[in-house]
């Protein structure tokens, strides 16, 4: 029997939390010595905190120490599922400890916005905030970043998720129920690719002016398509540096790109970049949605609300299309950087910004959503079923990067956009539910369902997540980690067929 | 070769174009001699249209008498879109030639609106039309009724749309490629069904205090599922006769269901009904629905919004139950009459109701929307998805009515789904690049796609389309018809390879 399945082996669940949670501590200690560098007063509870951390999760670990490898599909499930909750509770503590986040709902409503890589936040004045407690703010992302990567090359191709199988030439290959738990080759190389990035925005970001704690912190929100920043207005704070704002734009598009291709680029096999069928769509996406983002704020947005100014003049029409340019790509790598409030601009606007969270940025990047290669398919896939209904006897497969898409994978991709705007549909009903207006709950629905930040009404680009009821938050934070986890893994857990020992 | 299309046979298509428009004048013609029973001055204008229209379909007939018999499925689609448009062409002519509607585009919209059974109006003071033109007018909605049956029953699952080959046992099975275009023996008995049911309708209405105008008008809309109404507050205007509500709700309820089943029904097979999985859906969802909504408005709703006076006496839990039913059963059947303004109650019930725009009545109902077997089907193929996952060597049919739903039905439903989500998405651009605000262009994209009627907004139960601008109205009935036709049989004639003749 392929497909009887075991008990499930629990103490390499354990285990690998405690090893999730060493990790988490690890990087809590090194926002510790930020918040030292900057004398911001709170280091030793950021030390606290992680050793908190380090001695649960090396607690769980010495526990769980004689553990069995043998793991299967199920155990997959949960390890990802509770690694991304057991890091989210454990990445309060800096919050909490330090006092800088006031109630457990909130502490972890940002920590959980944090590691899906949303940028949604419940803080009213960021900038108030010391710096080392800031710094893990920012890291939360950076780590969740790491994780996604992992989970988009290495883990959820296994588990047989939503198409993930398609991602990339360089991806294994599903092999059978077997898990192997090592983190490949491939997704090690990917994490250096992440890590360079980070480091030349870093380094790109101080050279043209930015403060050099912002320039990281940025870093760490932007190449994570994360959004959160160090200042309230986030980045339209640099509304007079372009070249800030054109920097970070760079390194959203390159997050919001299969890290694959950019492994390619630097082995100079270009050939196989813009060979690529998802990036090809990806890039006219960019283009197209730019152009008429633009053409809407240059000729009809309120020039008070956008900072443009009319008429045509080179600096303000360069103004327009660098406000067009930067939310198109805030919003469609699901970043949620803001450079000016779109919903202010026109309703038109308001609309197509609101329609571009349901995009998503490209499989095998940090960004949330749909994502385009789904998009793609079901695209082509439509075509062809036209062609279906007049030649009924035709076998018609879909083809995605000159090869054949088996049917299986077609059928999952579909089904996973049916689930996502189901789960779109329960999520903005139980918003409502709990009192949020019909703005509101279908901003905040989408944008914390596909990782954006940023939504509508009361959830706009310049307001935040804390005037929400307490359970909306708690709802928010669900959303996200569906949203992040593509659904099927965290669903799966909640059928009753998952635990029935057969 | 099984798939090689020869030239079409344009003959056919313009006998037929022809024929529909007798049938047309004939009703034309029948709503004159309304016209003169009540002498609403316009009798002679009535007759001037009916005329013009038997004429000209007389001469069509004529023109192409020497045809030739021989259909394939380019011409089904191609007959059942021209079909529509050409019915919504000569319908607008009682309104011109009466000038009881200024301007074309306003007639055209309603029109459409009536053959597509939505109910959308652009009059601002309906009772102060002449009665052969409002006759003329819920006539509309009960032809279009009559096309839908046909359409469902006997040529949709030919051209193999959207699932449509699930219907019900009765309906003839696919034969390949060859259309016989006489109606079947099925679609006739399902015909004297609905003038039973319609002429059912009219003397319990007139019994419970109608006016027997206002009766025959109200059940022509009801059993069509289409919602103009003789009065400008709709059904509210006898929210002091509940009896003519509930009367009308059986109807709305009868409409929305498969009239297989009511067939099924009068031969007493009853056990054939309560066995259809479609059926208990239908039933289950309109009592949940019902539930929720009318502990929303007798909770929380404010009552002098919904005519609902607080507290617990019995005839204000009636009334709450009663408008709870009432526009649960308009929305989901798509009816769309109006019984109070349902986005006036509460935040949630304005999402709620916006949400079941999107559900649709019974597949071989006259009601438009999504349907509830697609519904059915989406779940059950994503519940057996998440098996799919964990075991995804073995094989999990869709079942449904106990029998294994073939794979390119489930995959045509998916595809249907998902391009009914794009056409609403493009709808909602274009209604807002159009200018109108988010509300108005969410509901009313939402609205005229599932031919429901009322939206939210400026479009909301107790307003009506007169306000939109001209294009927003040609938009409108555009997507009234790409819904009504179930997407495919339209949008399949703006590829370029339906008209590529090999």
């Amino acid at each position: 029997m392929p497909h009887s399945i075991s008990k499930l082996n629990y103490r390499i669940i354990f285990h690998l939390m405690g090893l999730l949670l060493l990790v988490n501590g690890g990087f809590i200690m090194l926002s510790s010595i930020v918040s030292f560098v900057y004398d911001d007063g709170v280091g030793l509870q950021m030390i606290y905190s992680g050793l908190t951390v380090l001695a649960v999760g090396t607690a769980l670990m010495l526990l769980t120490r004689k553990y069995s490898k043998e793991m299967q599909k199920r155990e997959g499930y949960l390890i990802v599922t509770f690694g991304w909750i057991i890091m989210s509770l454990a990445g309060t503590l800096p919050y909490v400890f330090t006092g800088a986040i006031p109630g457990f709902t909130n502490a972890f409503f940002e920590t959980m916005s944090g590691y899906t890589t949303t940028g949604a936040s419940i803080l009213n004045d960021i900038e108030s905030l010391p710096k080392g407690v800031l710094f893990w703010r920012s890291v939360t992302h950076w780590i969740g970043g790491m994780g996604i990567i992992v989970l988009a090359i290495a883990i959820l191709p296994l588990l047989g998720i939503g198409g993930m199988q398609l991602f990339a030439a360089e991806a294994p290959g599903p092999g059978g129920d077997k898990l192997h738990p090592r983190i490949t080759d491939t997704a090690k190389r990917l994490w250096i690719i992440y890590v360079g990035y980070t480091v030349a925005e870093t380094v790109l970001l101080k050279i043209a002016g930015m403060d050099f704690f912002d320039a990281i912190n940025h870093s760490l929100s932007t190449l994570s398509t994360g959004g959160f920043s160090t200042k309230n207005a986030s980045v339209a704070f640099w509304n007079d540096r372009p070249m800030i704002q054109y920097i970070i734009m760079v390194f959203m598009f390159l997050a919001g790109t299969n890290f694959v291709l950019s492994y390619f680029a630097f082995k100079t096999k270009f050939s196989k970049i813009f060979r690529d069928e998802e990036f090809k769509l990806y890039g006219i996406l960019i283009f197209a949605l730019t152009v008429v983002a633009a053409a809407f704020i240059y000729f009809s947005a309120d020039p008070s609300a956008s900072g443009v100014d009319h008429p045509m003049v080179w600096g303000e029409f360069e103004s327009a299309v660098r406000h067009g340019l930067f939310q198109v790509l805030a919003i469609v790598t699901t970043t949620g950087f803001v450079s000016a409030d779109y919903t202010l601009w026109t309703p038109f606007l308001t609309i197509f910004f609101f329609g571009l969270m349901f995009l998503g940025g490209s499989s095998g990047s940090t960004a949330g959503g749909v994502k385009i290669v789904r998009h793609l398919i079901m695209i082509k896939n439509g075509i062809i079923e036209f062609r279906r209904t007049l030649h009924p006897n035709a076998i018609l497969p879909v083809r995605y990067n000159n090869r054949a898409v088996q049917q299986p994978i077609v059928f999952n991709i579909l089904a996973f956009f049916i689930l996502y705007m189901l789960s779109f549909i329960v999520g903005v009903l139980v918003f409502s539910w709990l009192g949020l207006d019909f703005d509101t709950a279908l901003g905040g629905a989408a944008s914390t369902l596909g990782n954006v930040g940023p939504a509508l009404g009361d959830l706009g680009p310049t307001s935040n997540y804390a005037g929400l009821p307490t359970a909306a938050k708690w709802w928010s934070t669900f959303l996200m980690l569906i949203g992040r986890l593509e659904l099927f893994t965290v669903l799966i857990l909640l059928t009753p067929f998952f635990w029935r020992n057969r």
